[in-house]
């Protein structure tokens, strides 16, 4: 019996995945207004009836989408870093900040669908007051994942900021996605783009973190 | 003759002004799609033959939209900068950072239909590379301005930067657009809005500008 409805919340969750993923596509592709709930189901080969038994709005699974694009940029930053001070190489004696901060940034690829994505999210946070809210919440809780980060990297390299963390972490991510968005414009492969916004993160690194005592 | 050649001329620019004003708003509030040059027209109070008439197609408008933005935004700044150079006050002895950045940004008031604008400017360009080449030109176009402005500002007031003169444009606009954007989505006010640009800048110069000698 648990077995039976085991599968069938993996079924489920599996469907509402699939229903994501699709939505992730049209939204970045068309826009939030211009791609339908039928799109997004046909997108994703299921019925509308499917849609409706995951999601009561299509605003609904665009909230939803925007906490798991967040979600995501923080696991895998915060995944790296583990990795990192898994490494007996970690950190390295130099402590280099710029080496560091390529470090953690190496596998943390942008791609041209997830810089689209966040845009539209953007802009619909900024047309709808209920959208605006739950993506300034999404924004903090982003925020603080990236600011235990950036805590936890300066302690495990024995660095010193000249800025607090929390601020340091908002500059980060604001310098990050201006890099990436431009990259996008520029036409830059998604390999380019991790070079770009790695590089400006390294910059600003350079600028927040004390140079290490000579 | 020529007078009535200037004044054809003066009631096109006129009309051409009217256009791209209606424009504005409609991109801001509906999107580059939703709003057909029908619209654009009925709340300029034209015809679509004076449409016709000063622009090809709505992206032409959109294209000269974005660079009149981009244009206006560093006129704002080089008018005060240009108005605290020629105060006796300027710089103040002090030559204390934050207090100069808030001088020169005091009047540079952001609003949330330009804010939406710019969203809605940055997202199409990221769809369509044409307007993405448009919007880096622009933008790049922009930094320049800021640069020089930046540039200008330390030379007056003796101050010293962390970083190049254009590293550090780019930064102040980055984090200018990331403040104004999200004090848009909270519902701040224009002033509030200002203010918090204005914090944030002002964290920035902090960040960027030498402290002066003791």
């Amino acid at each position: 019996m648990t077995d039976v409805l085991g599968a069938t919340t993996r079924r489920r969750e599996a469907t509402r995945q699939k229903l994501l993923d699709a939505a992730a596509q049209l939204f970045a592709e068309e826009g939030l207004d211009a791609a339908s709930v039928e799109a997004i189901c046909e997108r994703a080969g299921f019925t509308r009836g499917a849609f409706y038994s995951n999601f009561e709005t299509k605003d609904e699974l665009f909230l939803e989408l925007c906490g798991r694009v967040a979600r995501a940029r923080v696991a895998a930053v915060r995944g790296r870093v583990a990795a990192l001070e898994g490494d007996a190489q970690f950190p390295p004696l130099t402590a280099d900040p710029l080496a560091i901060v390529r470090q953690i940034l190496e596998v943390t690829a942008d791609d041209r669908l997830g810089i689209l994505l966040m845009s539209e999210i953007r802009i619909n946070a900024l047309r709808n007051p209920q959208l605006g809210a739950a993506y300034l919440a999404q924004d903090a809780e982003l925020s603080e994942g990236v600011t235990q980060i950036v805590t936890d990297v300066a302690q495990a390299a024995g660095l010193k900021f000249r800025i607090p963390p929390a601020e340091a972490a908002r500059l980060m991510l604001t310098v990050w996605e201006s890099e990436a968005t431009r990259g996008v414009m520029s036409g830059a492969e998604d390999a380019e783009l991790s070079r770009r916004t790695s590089e400006g993160l390294a910059r600003v690194a350079q600028l927040i973190i004390e140079p290490p005592l000579a």
